[in-house]
């Protein structure tokens, strides 16, 4: 699941602890197991990180300027709640615009690529 | 840039050595400035791993039983050069079949979510 997350709260994705927290909540609440975590602040500002986890990984980046996060939930298997993440995500964020895509993977395309595309909401 | 690549080399999806290494290179070949990297070995086998960069991160899962890996690109800037890094890891994997599905993210859709996704190669 691919999620965008637009009007953002600023001071949110400036927050180091904030969001790698946020992440790894969301991880547990997508019932994930959590294999290992890095995360990274950059100068002047903005974090990205990863969750990496048994059934694959979630990664963050965060532009605070733009009020925007891309996030990636990659899951593999039936056990996860990919879903219960990114509601978690939108609220710590704050968003105020969102998008989320999902893309099958693994499925090799008879078409072009888009018709793996699958929007699952587009709110704002 | 999200690639699928099929009908790997089944011993070198095994390989944590080789995957590593490869994702490694691979982000160099992108131009990248590599800030991190963790790979873990799953059992019965089956590796997963990230290269966090300045630029973003480089996310890679394979399934050795299946001759299958998933591996993102995911890049912001203009100096970045994915195309290098997903050539040098079809080659590497030995891919027999691949999909490469560009994703712009950051814009606000206006349209459903697949407008976003534009397949820029589907070989094999």
């Amino acid at each position: 699941m691919l999620l965008e997350l637009f009007d953002c709260d600023a001071e949110a994705l400036t927050s180091l602890d904030l969001v790698k927290s946020a992440m790894i909540e969301a991880a547990k609440r997508a019932q994930a197991t959590i294999v290992d975590v890095v995360f990274h602040e950059f100068n002047p500002f903005g974090i990205s990180g990863v969750v990496v986890i048994a059934e694959s990984h979630l990664a963050v980046h965060t532009w605070p300027e733009h009020g925007y996060a891309a996030v990636d939930v990659f899951s593999c298997g039936d056990t996860l709640q990919p879903q219960a993440a990114v509601e978690y995500l939108v609220e710590q964020f704050g968003a105020g615009r969102t998008s989320v895509i999902e893309l099958q993977r693994g499925v090799f395309p008879r078409a072009a690529g888009p018709a793996l595309a699958r929007a699952v909401s587009v709110r704002g």
